[in-house]
């Protein structure tokens, strides 16, 4: 089934200037453009089918990311693509292993980015030659998953994959803009810069979605491992479910003790999009350092490294939350969420996947959110392919977008 | 003191075709080519000094740090130095949390590693206007540290700081060229892709050696935790002080595991030549999960993390054993060990510093080695000026050792 020899690697720096609306700011990240390192992959296959893949990046330090695509490509081109899904775990340390690449990683910062961009081009390609849906493309390889996947893949296909909201609370966002999205139960809300501000955002938005509604907070990565102890304790009562990156996502130890400090409060940790490979998230679950899981389908080594994560979160009993938003995280992850469900976790207890409402216009098979739950895909692929238009408007910095923007400023 | 405004940040791709010759290889780095960003900075102040600084990488892939490089530079151009120097810790955060670039970090990887040759140029610039060594001038810097310092700087004039070298057993190297520097009494040997092949070449070079004189091993994280375990436990009978990387250098958890198995061998576990940022470095000691602490000058982000490391290590009373070698990491890691000899430590029980003896024909300020020791350097500066005529020969690809190699391939 699988054909052809990759013949072409090409790497495009992607930039939406949504900084200029405050969309995506936090208390770290306060004026992200997001952006992307595109990877289109071709064969000299007949069927004139393309890979497409991606990394999601905030702007300045694309091209470092699109620089290490290159640097990765002759570990792709010339292959024939039987000869990867073959060995895929070959494949996979072929490119996280060469020798003289792997210094300036290893298995993390922008040599990982593109890591996974490049293999998020060959599963696009691979589950399109299959004529398969992704997720679906998953669930054939874990043959010998949990009973009961025929049932929860009609389930799916029913009520989809429960969602929960970023966007209601943008740090840059005045209170006036902050959007309610129907349908929606769970809403998360950016903390970290500070307290009093924080403390009155949180029961703004308390008092708007009603005592029942499930309310998480996001500190990306602010404080210290006492300061966000102290800080969360002073948001309690507003009943959040999570704390989410209180603290840098190296230090698994102290995500620990901030685990330990706030169960009393019934708050739980949770991490992982900035959790640079599957070591990390070995430990965080070791150490019993989080309560839910957020893998980014982007940051690790693509489908191969999240199915590690998947795995070893159902040992641990952990549930898995996808981080999304982004460019084409949502596009992305909801394959991997669905096929957790489907075949590993079989589980929605305490599980949901991020959703963040923009920037799916520029996708071809952008994500469908119906009634507060991702609708599972249907197009072969892993949804990963952009419009033409929208790829070559907001390259970076020839396209028409930014050759406008730039001349303003 | 102090002066001038930074006009100009150039960097270039210089590598070393060291693979030719087998130097530098071992069990994950099979063919490495000693290079570096290597980073000069230019103020316009009368005295004509420049800053130089560099990171050292295995070849393919310098180019990815060289662009990171250049997209950290709009941080650098256009600052005083005197207004760096003076908010050096905010200069850092600076660096390393801008808001676009943080991402694809942080503080690790490809970004980190240009953070850290941005900043060692800016200390060579600072040091060299002050007109001061760079160890005492960190001596000066921590102003409140122990008693006794005058003595051990002339304790350093007068034996330097203890050497160990690892030049001895490259992993690339046939047995007839296995090296043995006179006055030497401490040795690493490279371990971890074949077992036989291990036990024979630790057999050699400990007969070679004698009871008496140290002998280290050295994994470069080849192994799994379980694996490490079973693996040294059958290198033991010939007494190595330490195995270093025993396995992915992100495994606190593991390192810890390994350290505790290992005590009844007398064994300790060495790491931190890919350890990538402080915040590693504080698990490992919180996790009691090393006894040899290993910086790296420029992995770490310059002197300002080295110091937070140095002073952790402290803490623990862990000694710091620096890692060195590769392209000009002798020469500016000498600075930081010495100082802390002077400064922190106070003690030379169970230190030393790694030495390898190739490259330093290249730098202007090369280390000096006498009697097994580091002799203390003597010039303004960070030791870190390459001769113009090297960075200009060995630039990739344009230089004319390139330019001849790539024409015969």
């Amino acid at each position: 089934m699988v054909r052809g020899r990759i013949t072409r690697l090409a790497v495009s720096d992607v930039r939406f200037p949504t900084s200029l609306g405050g969309h995506g700011s936090d208390a770290m990240h306060p004026d992200p453009d997001y952006s992307a390192a595109y990877v289109v992959i071709e064969t000299d296959a007949s069927d004139g089918l393309k890979g497409y893949g991606l990394t999601f990046t905030l702007g300045k330090g694309t091209e470092v990311v699109v620089c290490a695509v290159n640097a990765l490509s002759s570990h792709v081109v010339n292959k024939d693509l039987e000869e990867i899904v073959s060995n895929f775990r070959g494949f996979y340390r072929e490119l996280t292993s060469d020798g003289q690449l792997r210094w300036i990683g290893p298995e993390k910062g922008a040599v990982h980015l593109a890591t996974a961009a490049v293999l998020n081009a060959v599963w696009d390609l691979w589950a399109k030659q299959e004529g398969k849906v992704m997720y679906l493309e998953l669930n054939e390889i874990l043959q010998n998953g949990l009973i009961g996947k025929k049932e929860r893949e009609e389930q799916m296909l029913k009520h989809g994959y429960p969602a929960y909201t970023t966007s209601c609370a943008w740090l840059g966002y005045p209170d006036h803009d902050l959007p309610l999205i129907a349908n929606v139960s769970r809403f998360k809300v950016k903390v970290g810069a500070d307290l009093q501000d924080d403390i009155r955002r949180c029961r703004l938005i308390r008092e708007m979605i009603g005592p029942d509604k499930t309310l998480m907070l996001d500190a990306n990565q602010r404080w210290e491992v006492k300061e966000a102890i102290e800080w969360v304790t002073k948001l309690a009562e507003f009943k959040p479910l999570w704390i989410e990156e209180p603290t840098s996502p190296d230090d698994i130890l102290g995500h620990a003790a901030i685990s330990k400090a706030l169960v009393p409060l019934g708050i739980g940790v949770a991490t992982g999009e900035q959790c640079h490979n599957r070591v990390i998230f070995k430990q965080l679950l070791q150490a019993k350092a989080l309560s839910y899981l957020q893998i980014d389908s982007c940051r690790l080594g693509s489908v191969n490294e999240n199915l590690s994560v998947l795995l070893m979160a159902k040992k641990f009993q952990i549930p898995v939350c996808p981080h999304a938003g982004g460019v084409g995280l949502c596009e992305l992850v909801q394959h991997l969420i669905i096929f957790d469900y489907i075949s590993v976790s079989g589980s929605l207890e305490n599980r949901m996947c991020e959703y963040v409402d923009h920037l799916h216009e520029h996708f071809r098979y952008p994500v469908v959110i119906k009634k507060a739950s991702y609708v599972p895909p249907q197009d072969a692929g892993y949804s990963t392919e952009m419009k033409e238009d929208s790829a070559r408007k907001y390259q970076f910095p020839q396209g028409e977008i930014w050759q406008k923007l730039l001349s303003k400023s």
